[in-house]
């Protein structure tokens, strides 16, 4: 009785395993099967926790927007010249995708095939005008390029910061310390003047 | 008779009909009901012509990994200093991926399901090879940055490159030349010395 040795689940301790397999497998690909027998009990006790595979991704994506949004409450996204509190910004958005990995890389692949999904679309797209404000603020203020559109700026940074969600592997040659400084080297050294 | 009404499809052309839909819904997300659906003729008859939906993606995924490996061989990506290669075949990589937006699109999302996404995974890892190791020589020639691993550099330009298949849309403001431009400006200047 494999899943009566382990400590319980409870709701957190789920959404971490649904996340990761909604992660390796992609949501769409991955079952209520392959989150039951990630966690090593039956597809029943998981209906006991949750309705379904929807709320599972409901709760992941909630945590990866929440923590998004925190950034830009922390006061080095909210104090002193623009091109410093958008080099605070991308580099704080660079290091939660780490501490998140599986949730800010569910987050990246949704397309809106649910009310869920478009819910956390219109969250993030949120998230991405208030930091193309940003771009645009530095811009005036003469410390980013002002060649580029702030949105497609926006753009450019979050999916170069976004991508290592892709290939970063926790074991691999570079700390999540050194990728947050090379996300934020390349990107904010392209923009600046 | 909605499909006899139209010119009859070939290979090349539901293949064109299979990419776009899954890159609308996601790979795992699209059915056969789905592809049929969206050629406007019936499952059967797209079985005339392909075994099956791995068979439609594999076709996908070699129109994208083929014109990755066709500019390798480019004289731009073979003459001239390090530097000035490397900016090519970014560019070039950018310019592709909006020639072959589905194509592209699909081969960026794929995570190894099966052989045929093993092979073009291991394809890509080729090419992303090839560019490493320009990042290396741009480098030691003196016109890129040394302080960011070749490899780790080449993901962080690819990522913001391949990311734009996420939020392109032809008819929006950037046109594709300017796209690439701002790649190459936002990538390649962040990497200058």
């Amino acid at each position: 009785m494999r899943a009566e040795a382990r400590k319980p689940y409870d709701i957190e301790s789920l959404t971490n395993v649904a996340v990761r397999v909604f992660a390796e497998r992609g949501y769409d690909g991955a079952s209520m099967d392959d989150v039951a027998r990630a966690a090593g009990i039956t597809k029943a006790s998981i209906y006991h926790h949750v309705t379904g595979k929807e709320a599972l991704l409901g709760r992941g994506l909630r945590r990866a927007l929440d923590a998004l949004s925190a950034i830009l409450e922390e006061p080095g996204s909210n104090r002193g010249r623009a091109g410093a509190r958008l080099e605070h910004v991308v580099r704080r958005v660079a290091e939660v995708t780490f501490d998140l990995l599986p949730e800010l890389s569910v987050l990246f692949r949704i397309r809106g095939n649910s009310p869920t999904e478009l819910e956390a679309l219109a969250h993030r797209r949120r998230f991405d005008r208030t930091v193309a404000s940003l771009v645009r603020q530095a811009q005036n203020e003469g410390s980013v390029r002002s060649d580029i559109d702030p949105g497609v700026a926006t753009r450019l940074i979050f999916g170069m910061s976004n991508s290592t969600v892709e290939w970063f592997r926790a074991d691999g040659r570079s700390s999540p310390g050194e990728l947050a400084d090379a996300i934020c080297k390349v990107a904010l050294g392209g923009l600046k003047i």
